[in-house]
C-alpha cells in the first residue's frame, strides 16, 4: 500500500545556500510571563463595573462554585495568551455548560455593565481571547457536546467549546472530516474558530467558514438567545446574519452552537515536499499545481529557508531534503489513490524537466506524512526559541506574496535581530512573516510597525489575513479597512452591544 | 475522444409507472400580462415621493436623456417579472455606468425620499426586481466592464451588470470558470446573483457566494460608497461586511462591482441520466456519489417524472430514457478524463448490481450533453405552458426532500390541477416543487399556501431555499426566521437606510 518516491536532480544548491548561520540564544521567552498588558501597552480601562463579592455570589449560584473559577493561580493560564503576549489580571473564570446559562451570565453582566472576555482554546495570536484587564473570563470548555453528524447530508451540530481534533475523530468515524485544520486543532474550540475566522492549512481546497458554517446559534450581549441555527446548505430568507459572528471575534455575540458542512474524508492522501530556487519558481509551481492538479490539490504551503531552520535548529526535526532557498508542500486529497499519484507524478516530473522544482520527496504513509507536516505545522513553536517573536499575517497580492520579506531585510538590515523570515498559505495569498530577536524592544517594534502595514496596505493586502484583529491590532485596521466599512462596524458594535461588555478593547478602534 | 455508455437493465419498469396522462390547456399565460401587483395582492403604497418632472430632469441631467427611459411601451418591461407573476407601473427607468452616477442617484433619492427597485437581469422568481407600484427602476444593465482576471490567483473583478455567461466566457480565455450557474445564465446580473445568493446547478461542488465572493463595492440608501473590494482570499480585519449584501436582494445597498475567486475550468465533464425506482434509492444513490465520486462531483440534481414531461411533453424534448418514477443528473468535472471515466463506470456499475440505479445513459459529449441539461435547465420554460403555476423552492433535511410532493399531492388530491411535481437540487437538499392549473385561482393559492410553509417549517426546512423572499414572501418569513432575526434584520435596514427608499415591500415582513 505504501509508496514513496525521492525525486532527485543533480544539480545541486547546497553551497548556493547563503543563509545566516545564527547563534540561537539560549534563553527561552515562552516560558516567561509577559508583563501586564495595562502595563506594555497604553490602553484605558473602560468604566466597567469592579466585581463585588455579590457579583461572584451570583455566579456561583447559577453554576456552581466548581465552575466559577476565583483562585489566582488557576486563573492565571486563561489571563495569559499562549505565545505569552499579553497578560489580565481577571480574577473569575466562568465555565458554562449551556447556552442558558451563557444567556444568564451575558445578561447579568450586561444590567451590571460587567466586562466579559469569552475564551475558547485560548489558542489567538493576537489577544483575543485573553483579558486586557480585569475582565471575567467565559470560558466555552465545557460546553464540548457533539449533537448529531448525518452521513448522507454531511452535516454536524455540536456546542462552540468542541475541540477541532474531537469533531474531526467523531466524523471520521461517518466517512468525514471537519471542513478545516489547522496547527492548534488539538487545543483550539470549534466556537473559536468561527468567531475569529479560522482558515487554516486546506482553505484552498475546502474554503473559509463563512461557506462552511451553515447555521450558529448566538448569545447577544443582553442575553437574547438568537436561533440561527439552520442545518440547512441553502437558505435565503432575509439577511444572512451568521455572516457578521463570523470573524468579528465574540465582540458582538458569542456563539453557543455550530452547524458545519462537512466534506468526505478522502480514501488517499499524498504529500510532497520539494525544494525550489526562488519565489518566481514557487509561483509557476502554484500555478501548475493548480492546472495540473485542481479537484485533488487540498493544501499548497511555502516555507523558507530560515524558518525551516526553525524546526531543524531549535526543534531538532529532520528535513528530507537538503537546504535549498525555498520549500513547498503540496498535498493532495482524492477518492483513488492510483488516480491522485499518477497526477501527482506527472505534475513533479514536468515540473522538475521545466526545471522548476529542484528536489522533492512524496509520501503516503501517514509516519512519513506527520514528519513532513511537522516541518511545517510546529514553526511558530520552533519559533518561540529564537527569543521574542514579532508575527505578523498578512495577505498579499499572489504575485507581491514574499516581497515582504526581503523589504524588511533590507529595513532592519542594521537592528539586532535572529531572524527575518516567511512562510504560509501560499495557495490562499496568506504569509505568516517575522522577526525574532533576543528579546523585546522597543525600538525594533517602532521600525517594523506600522512600516509592516503601510507595506501591506500600499498593495491592498490585508494586515490580518486569518489572525484577526484582537488586542493588537485596532489601531491598525484602517490599513485593511476604509473609514466607511470602519463606521459602519461602531454602528453595528452599538446595535448589537450598546454598553461594549463583549470583548472590550479588540476589534474596533 | 467522445465515449458513450448505455447502461440498460432488463427489469423494465415502462409500465408500472402510473403517472396521470394530463390532458395540457392550449393557453399559454406566459404571454399574457399579469394583472398590476397593487390590486392583485393587498399592499399599500409607502409615503414616497411622486415623481415630478423635476425629478426626471435631474436623472437626464445626470445620465443624459438616452439613459433614463420614461417611454411607457419601453418601461413595461422592466415592470413585469419574467414569470408574469408580478406588474409594477414606474415611469421612470436609469441606466447608469459608473458606481459615482448610481451615488449620485441615490443620494437624490433618499434627499428627496423617492423609492427606487434595483433591477439586474429581471430574472428572479418572488418578484425582487420589479417595483411593486412607482418605484424608479435602477437597471445594472450598462454597468457591465470586467476589470481583470487574474490567472494565477483565479481572481475576477467586474461591475455587477455583467451577465453571468460573459463572464463565465472571459473567464474560459484564462482556464477558468464562474463559480456559479444558473439556467438564467445568459441574462442574469452577477450583481443581482449576489443580491440574491444565487445559488444554481454546481453549488454542491463550488460552494455558495458567500464562500466565493471575495470583495464588494456597494452603495449605500444615503449615496455613500462602501469599499469591500477585497481581491483577497482571507482577510480578517474586522467584521465582514460584504455578507450584509450577499442574499439581502437590494435592500441594504446596490452592489456596483464585484470580485470572485474562480475554479479552474474542468477539462473533463462527464455526465449520466440515471433512471430509478423510488426517492429512497435516490438518496442511496446521493450517498454513494459522495463516497465514489468525492472530489469530482459537481452537480447531483433529481427530477420526477411528472417533471420530465413539462420538457418531453410541452416542449417536445426527447429524453435518453424510458420513463421511470424518478431521474437523476450525475455531472463529474474533473482533470483527468481516464480518471473521471473509470471513477464514473465504476459506480454506476456498482449502483446498478446493487439494483440502486434501474437505468441509465452516460456522455461526454457536449451535444448530447446539453441535450441532457435541456430537461433540466428548461423545466422552469415548460412549466409555463401548463397555465399558471404556483412555484416554490425550498430546503428540507435530505431524508424528507421529497416527501412535500406526495404530502401536496395527497392535500389537493380534489382540487383542478395539472401537475404536482417536483426536482431540484438534491445534493443541497433544495426541491423545487409545483403545482400548475389551468389559470391562477384564489382557492388554489389558499389550499397550498400556508400549508407549504407550515409542512417546512414543521421540518425546520427554508421556505426559500435560494429564489429569496422578494416582494411575494415576505408574510412568510417567520417560517423559516426566528422572531429574534426578524427583529436583527429590521435593525439593520433601519440602520443601513433610514428612509426605506431601497426596494421597498420586499424582504422585510
Amino acid at each position: 500500500m505504501l509508496t514513496q518516491m525521492i525525486i532527485r536532480k543533480l544539480f545541486n544548491l547546497r553551497n548556493a545556500n547563503k543563509r545566516n548561520n545564527l547563534k540561537l540564544s539560549q534563553r527561552c521567552f515562552s516560558s516567561h510571563l509577559p508583563e501586564l498588558t495595562k502595563n506594555r501597552y497604553s490602553v484605558k480601562r473602560g468604566n466597567y463595573a469592579v466585581l463585588t463579592e455579590d457579583h461572584k455570589q451570583f455566579f456561583i449560584d447559577l453554576l456552581g462554585s466548581t465552575r466559577v473559577i476565583t483562585n489566582p493561580d488557576e486563573c492565571l493560564s486563561y489571563n495569559v495568551d499562549w505565545i505569552k503576549n499579553v497578560r489580565g489580571y481577571s480574577t473569575c473564570i466562568l465555565k458554562p455548560k449551556t447556552t442558558e446559562e451563557v444567556s444568564n451570565i451575558l445578561a447579568f453582566c450586561n444590567d451590571n455593565r460587567i466586562a466579559v472576555c469569552p475564551q475558547g482554546g485560548n489558542t489567538g495570536l493576537v489577544g483575543g481571547s485573553v483579558p486586557v484587564f480585569d475582565e471575567v473570563v467565559l470560558s466555552t470548555s465545557l460546553m464540548n457536546k457533539i449533537y448529531s453528524i448525518n452521513d448522507t447530508s454531511g452535516v454536524l451540530v455540536c456546542q462552540s467549546g468542541c475541540i477541532l481534533e474531537n469533531i474531526d475523530n467523531a466524523l471520521e468515524e461517518h466517512g468525514l472530516m471537519a471542513p478545516l485544520d489547522l496547527g492548534a486543532k488539538g487545543s483550539c474550540h470549534i466556537g473559536g474558530n468561527v468567531s475569529t475566522n479560522a482558515g487554516g492549512l486546506r482553505l484552498l481546497r475546502y474554503g473559509n467558514l463563512h461557506g462552511s458554517v451553515l447555521g450558529l446559534e448566538v448569545v447577544k450581549a443582553d442575553g437574547e438567545v438568537i436561533d440561527l441555527l439552520s442545518t440547512l446548505k441553502k437558505d435565503n430568507t432575509g439577511f444572512h446574519l451568521k455572516h457578521l459572528f463570523i470573524g468579528s471575534e465574540g465582540t458582538l455575540g458569542i456563539v453557543t452552537k455550530v452547524a458545519l458542512q462537512c466534506p468526505p474524508k478522502p480514501r488517499a492522501v499524498n504529500l510532497a515536499f520539494l525544494g525550489l530556487q526562488s519565489f518566481e519558481h514557487i509561483l509557476r509551481t502554484l500555478k501548475r499545481a493548480k492546472q495540473e492538479l485542481a479537484e485533488i490539490l487540498s493544501s499548497c504551503e511555502m516555507i523558507d529557508a530560515s524558518t525551516l531552520d526553525v524546526c531543524t535548529d531549535n526543534l531538532k526535526l529532520k528535513s528530507p531534503l537538503s537546504q535549498y532557498p525555498f520549500y513547498m508542500l503540496i498535498e493532495t486529497h482524492g477518492s483513488n489513490n492510483e488516480h491522485d499519484q499518477e497526477k501527482l507524478n506527472k505534475f513533479l516530473e514536468d515540473a522538475i524537466a521545466e526545471e522548476y522544482i529542484l528536489d522533492g520527496t512524496t509520501t503516503n504513509e501517514i509516519n512519513k506524512m506527520k514528519h513532513i507536516w511537522d516541518l511545517r505545522e510546529r514553526i511558530t513553536e520552533g519559533y518561540t526559541k529564537d527569543g521574542y517573536v514579532f508575527k505578523y499575517d498578512v495577505s498579499l497580492p499572489i504575485e507581491k506574496f514574499y516581497s515582504i520579506v526581503p523589504a524588511m531585510r533590507e529595513k532592519l538590515a542594521n537592528e539586532d535581530t535572529v531572524r527575518i523570515s516567511g512562510y504560509g498559505h501560499l495557495g490562499d495569498g496568506n504569509i505568516h512573516f517575522q522577526v525574532s530577536a533576543r528579546e523585546f524592544s522597543q525600538q525594533l517594534l517602532k521600525k517594523i510597525e506600522p512600516y509592516v502595514y503601510e507595506y501591506t496596505s500600499d498593495l491592498r493586502g490585508s494586515i490580518s489575513a486569518e489572525h484577526g484583529i484582537g488586542f493588537r491590532k485596532p489601531k491598525y485596521i484602517h490599513y485593511s479597512k476604509s473609514s466607511g466599512s470602519i463606521k459602519i462596524m461602531k454602528q453595528l458594535k452599538t446595535m448589537f452591544d450598546p454598553y461594549g461588555i463583549l470583548n472590550p478593547y479588540k476589534v474596533l478602534p
